[in-house]
């Protein structure tokens, strides 16, 4: 008999589950057969509340909000011992979830995929996905998950981020807004937004999604700083084209630069099925065509210029043609 | 009797389903009970197949891909007879989902939330949420997705946002990356790509997650256009601490800028649930401390000037005051 881990006997397994926004409804079967099929649950306690009708007979580690590593050292102890443990999480547990801290600790353990512990994650919808759903539809378009928590992150990497989106107009969910101690991140993210969007675009707050205490908030950029935003809040703030109508926040996916919603005929030069005039092809030949300078182009489309330079230095035959080709296949 | 549409006799409801990556397994109970519920099933041809032995008794429209407005003006107007409909979407019905098109449809038409015909959205977990859960854990940190489809919005759009989160180091999603028709897309990306990050950065590329013919593959920035990639798959690049090794691709939540993962302790100078020294309270008050110009902190940073300028031009003890507040109540 040894004390020493001997990773090679064990047949545990950590599976990690994203609970969704945590009632039942919003379960997968596979997230629900995991508690059922797992000895030991592991979770931060607010998540252990979430399910806590199903853990009868199951050893229960409830942890505080910022012991995560500790979570995945007694996961791992466990499943080493051939437990099947269940380390939960809300929403997605990929997304700053319990899925990243395990690999960290099991790599550091010397753990191996053949090692003789298995690792499943369980995929589940994540905050954006679910505040996204209670609010209308504003995830219709490209969009960013920024944590607004510098307490592993510094604060020129979070701002950069801001910065960035902003700027080229995604739609963006901001996790941990604000919290008792932090509260100037939220005004931060507020001023780096306003250096590039209007200060009337659209911004919804959802608190506890799907919970019994579920609130919902519509506000603006300029206005978001004075709404009741904490830790159970996700914050998101839309494009230059979301609009909240009805009390229902949605970005249009695009179909009128196409279409015409109301008949569904498509405008002049546009065809269904087929990339925009405006698209890479019609682009990069329109770009062509222009005579213009990089320099210019790169103004007009707020895109670097080196980048249009090397556009303009190749030739357009060979997209054109396999373009060509296509279009006579269809 | 009479042709016209009236609103208020309905009854009716809409149900925007989102499936998950498509397996049973992963169905929530929610998105089960809402298809159980349904009279009426719509969806593209694909999605109909992956819940089609849920569907006895329906009736089922079944639309190609490019047909969005189409299944939405349907629904409603199935919805509007007093039918209960079921839009159903692989992922999550909110992410370049059914979700914004049939708003756009339905205010086209009048409705309001009012009108007789409710509408639900059953959120579920999306491509990059199931995507990951298969390679490891790449969304640990601030994340993105970009749809390089041109179908509907403009390249210089996509090519702006590519850029940008290139730039500022997100980890990107990449949806509708390349089809049959559309092959310069992905190329594209990998160039606006290549001027910010490694040519070694890590990617995946994952096709019919969850489904019988799922594939993962791991590449780099620099290879990854030589890979199969199509309609089915999503492309997961990394960040710049993002890694791969034993077949999983990780990326760090950050958990090594203020532990020691090993032994649990936290670095010289930081605390365990505090903000990071280099956390917005900390950066700030170095900023104030270092004398240096706004010109110079803003190329260290790699952050606007004008937003240095307005933080020096602040006085810092407002921020301080409140964060010792914290630290005697704490």
């Amino acid at each position: 008999m040894s004390d020493t881990p001997n990773l090679a006997s064990a047949g545990g397994k950590i599976m990690l589950v994203g609970l969704g926004p945590g009632s039942h409804d919003h379960l997968t079967a596979r997230a629900r057969a995991a508690i059922a099929e797992a000895d030991t649950i592991i979770g931060y306690v607010t998540y252990i509340r979430l399910v806590a009708d199903l853990l009868e007979g199951k050893e229960v580690i409830r942890k505080s909000m910022t012991e995560e590593l500790d979570r995945a050292i007694e996961a791992f102890e466990r499943a080493r011992q051939g437990k099947k443990v269940a380390l939960i999480s809300s929403g997605d547990a990929g997304v700053y979830g319990m899925a990243g801290p395990t690999f960290e600790v099991l790599f550091q353990a010397g753990w191996t995929p053949d090692s003789g512990v298995e690792v499943e994650i369980i995929p589940g919808a994540s905050a954006l996905n679910t505040c996204a759903a209670l609010v209308g539809a504003p995830l219709t378009h490209d969009f960013c998950a920024i944590s607004l928590s510098d307490l592993l992150t510094p604060w020129p990497t979070i701002a950069r981020r801001l910065d960035a989106v902003a700027y080229s107009d995604f739609v963006v969910a901001l996790y941990n807004p604000k919290s008792g101690r932090r509260t100037g991140q939220i005004v931060e993210a507020r001023r780096l937004f306003l250096r590039h969007r209007r200060p009337d675009t659209p911004v919804a707050i959802v608190k506890s999604a799907y919970r019994p205490r579920q609130r919902i908030e519509f506000t603006t950029l300029d206005k978001m700083t004075d709404c009741d935003i904490g830790m159970l809040s996700t914050v998101l703030i839309g494009n230059s084209n979301t609009f909240i109508q009805h009390g229902l926040m949605v970005t249009p996916r695009g179909y009128r630069n196409k279409y015409d919603v109301e008949s569904g005929a498509t405008h002049h030069g546009e065809q269904a099925g087929r990339s925009l005039s405006t698209g890479l092809t019609g682009w990069r030949a329109g770009l062509h065509a222009s005579g213009r300078s990089a320099a210019e182009l790169a103004a007009e489309h707020r895109l670097p210029e080196d980048y249009i330079a090397a556009l303009l230095a190749e030739p357009l035959d060979a997209t054109q043609a396999s373009d060509e080709a296509n279009e006579v296949e269809a």
